[in-house]
């Protein structure tokens, strides 16, 4: 799909479609009101996006400032820091809250959940797993370590479980500590040789 | 609150409770339909029960087979074997369609939550903690191990991204890998010296 849209009107559309979200929620958002609220028409919504859970899923994914798999520091642990440094804790509480909703939305949205599956979920778990083949490169967490394909799993259990047993948002020293305790831990990680 | 009803009964009303929420959710499960399923009254199960979430917790609560407290094996590994073979896969899959259905509910009832919270969620955890103090006890896992404050985040993580991720419901084989490739290596687990 050749795009008609600059990088900076792309982003407006974007920051509207999430506002809206934040809003009035999923089922009551409509390619109507972020035509409105962008000063746009809906056929180019729908040309560019295909379809609202495709814009949703993209806006998401967009609202990354940094994306995983540009986190290169040259250690995992420094990898995991940065990953979870993308967004403070203000902009975390903001995403969880949005994301609970979306999650919510998604049980009577199978279409919602397969554009979250394949453009915000499936990129995230493509991008640790370029993050841990580097850590395995570089020695830090062995080949065979059977803990590498239960990395995703280790992290929603961070957020999910947070927010259903301590009702609080993972923040970033919660990660932290989470990732220290737990993942390296799992992965066995040692200590990169080139710091 | 003293028991008017012998255990066979309380039994019978948490298993009509649990067809009728597999039937048509919690949103249009009623104390009526409770009270006409098991030919008893209203009175008594407001009585019992005091309210539909609190009789929805305790009837998911009864529900599982073996308690965790109950659980104690004299080896970690072989406690969380234990814990996860209380279900078969068949009634896991039951189960977790029917979690599903009520982590969604759970968003419009804030005291369905807190029940939940109480009732189901708090028993588990402590039943999982005296699980983890008894390997403490034993020498398995040392007393200091971070990990120690993460273990239901590792779980929970287990159960949510298997369907998040991969779209499958977490079924024994998982559960055991992932409890012998994550949790057991996070809490840096030995084997126990009383086998």
């Amino acid at each position: 799909m050749a795009s008609r849209l600059t990088p900076e009107r792309e982003g407006e559309l974007y920051a509207a479609t999430l506002d809206l979200l934040r809003e009035v929620g999923y089922e009551a958002l409509t390619m109507d009101a972020v035509a409105a609220r962008t000063r746009s028409s809906k056929a180019t919504l729908y040309r560019q996006w295909g379809s609202k859970p495709e814009l949703v899923a993209r806006a998401l994914r967009y609202n990354k400032p940094v994306r995983i798999e540009d986190v290169d520091t040259g250690s995992l642990r420094g990898d995991f820091r940065s990953m979870v440094a993308r967004e403070d804790d203000c902009e975390m509480e903001r995403n969880s809250a949005l994301m609970r909703g979306l999650m919510h939305a998604v049980h009577e949205n199978p279409d919602l959940f397969q554009a979250l599956r394949e453009l915000l979920i499936e990129p995230e778990v493509t991008g640790l797993n370029q993050m841990l083949q580097r850590a395995v490169e570089r020695g830090e967490v062995s080949a065979g370590n059977p803990a590498l394909a239960f990395v995703p799993h280790m992290l929603v259990g961070a957020f999910v479980a947070r927010q259903l047993l301590e009702e609080q948002p993972a923040d970033q020293a919660f990660l932290s500590r989470y990732l220290d305790s737990v993942v390296l831990p799992a992965l066995g990680a040692q200590p990169s040789d080139n710091p």
